[in-house]
């Protein structure tokens, strides 16, 4: 049993602890709206049959932009300076934000991961349709144990909610392996960083969740949680939608070349394009 | 030592040092505003190959207008009013806002300044992983030194910082001098302002860092570091922005001279073209 229990706030954070998590929810809006702008944008940098996805990706982070608004405003309003330290003001810090957030984003990110496949449209759609409804089983199955005051209550919920969710990863591991040996050279190296990245970002989640159970309590549990969904969220989000562009425009190259036969030649400010890259590989 | 150090605010200041810097953040949200409306707009005024960097210069001032929205409310809520002073109120005053910022916007500079130097595609993405990998561990080392009270803390910091700092700067300086050989005769020249604006611009930095260590304490450090600040990153990112543009549309008419072999008529609405030019050169 947590003598503070994860639902119930803990009553006081140092300056360092408020911060930390303040500044992590601040920097998220600022990561999530910058990369609206850009998937918005960058569309037109891709050839047409890749926008889709790429609109997809613009979608998960406004998505997420809202609710990290929302998000900062409930961290600031729970807690007071007082005396050099933070101590609770009553008002609930409210968890249902993130699952909200995360009933919409899934089934989004697993279409863009789905839709980076190129399989057949009847394969695509019942592949889809599988994993967007282990997603919606396994958000709605980790809600009770996130809210509940009770480490067993989040074990049990966890376990349940860790069965959907291994089997989407598993799923999308295979499919995005097989789907490797399809791509084109240029395409290959950015698609197994995706499914690294999907395997990653994803496996910060149940670690954040889990950290009361592993006896982490408190101020700690509650900061450690917090960030760590933070951290999750941006590689899940807008570096997940970066690789996402990034393979939709060598792809577009590759089509070129197809089409013409021909190596397209590097000129001028053609050079742009590797450099914008370079920053999608950070 | 200083009597009132820099990460605890001085408990007063007058009218006009409040208002200073109050004013100094407003005209930052507009001009960072502003800019990031032109440059998404400009685009269409390039050709294809320099969007990119275009987009990139937009999302920079994007995140910035945002930081600065942020900076100003924390800015406001620091001081009230009393007695025709400023008084602290005891919110305190996040300089987390800049360094998350600077973390999100100098890759992305570095991104745009990479661009301009059209390099080939290797050479490029290897140059920007070293840049903005020396960029975070500039960033990272100079925050423990803004937020410390002691003068000793933050030399030592600030000094650790200045190594990336200066390795950044002599790489783009050495790099862009050699750009210069290889551009159109137009071109030559906002190449070279471009490279002087990052000496500038970048210059202020470190100044603003060191003013609490130049022996400028108290109400005069805050009001020096916040306005310093504030120039710096004008300068760097619309300014440096507005640069970017002026080399990308001069391309533009320096490719379109080469295919068709004449000199372009300027026409109608090209001829807000030197009109921009002019804005930017001032």
């Amino acid at each position: 049993m947590l003598t503070t229990p994860l639902a119930v706030l803990p009553a006081e954070l140092s300056a360092g602890q408020f911060e930390l998590v303040y500044n992590a929810f601040s920097f998220c809006i600022a990561a999530m709206a910058a990369s609206a702008l850009f998937f918005f944008n960058a569309r037109a940098q891709v050839a047409e049959k890749y926008r889709p996805a790429l609109l997809v990706s613009a979608l998960v982070v406004s998505i997420a932009t809202y609710h990290y608004f929302r998000i900062f405003n409930a961290w600031d309003g729970a807690y007071a300076l007082q005396n050099g330290v933070y101590d609770v003001t009553g008002i609930p810090f409210n968890d249902a934000y993130r699952y909200a957030d995360w009933l919409l984003t899934v089934p989004l990110l697993l279409v863009e991961a789905v839709a980076v496949l190129a399989l057949a449209p009847k394969v695509s759609k019942s592949l889809l349709l599988k994993l967007a409804a282990a997603a919606i089983v396994m958000i709605a199955t980790g809600y009770p144990g996130e809210i509940s005051n009770s480490i067993s209550t989040r074990l049990i919920w966890g376990t349940i909610s860790t069965i959907p969710f291994v089997y989407i990863l598993y799923v999308l591991w295979i499919e995005l392996s097989k789907a490797i040996d399809r791509q084109p050279t240029a395409v290959k190296g950015l698609v197994n960083s995706l499914r690294l990245l999907l395997l990653l970002s994803w496996g910060v989640y149940p670690i954040a969740y889990l950290l009361p159970v592993f006896g982490i309590t408190g101020a700690s549990a509650t900061v450690g949680v917090q960030v760590g969904y933070t951290i999750a969220d941006v590689l899940a989000k807008p570096v997940f939608g970066l690789y996402i562009f990034a393979i939709a425009k060598a792809k577009t190259e590759a089509d070129k070349e197809e089409s013409t036969g021909e190596t397209v030649v590097p000129v001028d400010g053609a050079a742009m394009k590797p450099a914008l890259e370079g920053a999608v590989n950070n």
